[in-house]
């Protein structure tokens, strides 16, 4: 008999390709990937308000009063960084910022549905 | 006009009732729920494998060879206290203990799948 890693057959549904058969983690495993783009504490949060659309960071702050400015800034520059959001300029005066999801930001949409899904799962009995 | 957080209306397929119209993280959101059921380094790893069936420490052991004997132990009793996991002593000496997704456990599945779906498109450019 070979090694258990070699030998055990994946899940074809689960592990539909070679980067998901690591045996560690490995931040370019596609779970990972996933996870570590909606990390963070309010992240899930901040998506969901832009899922419907984009919005100034006024607009944010009004919808999640109780996340502060500052967590709300560092929120917004990690998803930009990521790539997931996009931040424009709004014409006018005074100057205002908006945010919208990029077309990789949108792809976090099925994942938010399923996570709440499971969620509902998991807490019915 | 009111208050923002009254007046806009929620994505039905995003925030499909009540519990996902909090303004801040709770701990009882389903989206959190089902983060918090996967959360930990090494914990979807674990549980990818037993997706395909229960298994015993020394299985586990084998199949990631890179967690250690007291990590493994550790995610284990936390899946087992999180209702994911059973653990069963098998008989015959010397004794073993095999571990096996609850039915709770199982729900994770779908949302394995998502994960893997979504990190995939997040690399697609």
């Amino acid at each position: 008999m070979g090694h258990q890693t070699e030998t055990h057959g994946f899940d074809p549904e689960l592990v539909p390709d070679e980067r998901g058969r690591t045996s560690r983690p490995e931040p370019d495993c596609p779970v990972e990937v996933a996870l570590a783009a909606i990390s963070g504490r309010w992240t899930t949060l901040v998506l969901r308000e832009l899922m419907s659309g984009p919005c100034s960071f006024g607009e944010l702050r009004g919808r999640l009063p109780e996340l502060t400015a500052k967590v709300l800034s560092e929120r917004l520059a990690t998803l930009v960084e990521r790539r997931l959001l996009s931040r424009e300029k709004l014409p006018g005066f005074p100057a205002r910022t908006r945010y919208r999801l990029t077309e990789t930001g949108l792809r976090l949409r099925p994942l938010l549905i399923e996570l709440y899904r499971t969620g509902v799962a998991l807490t019915t009995s």
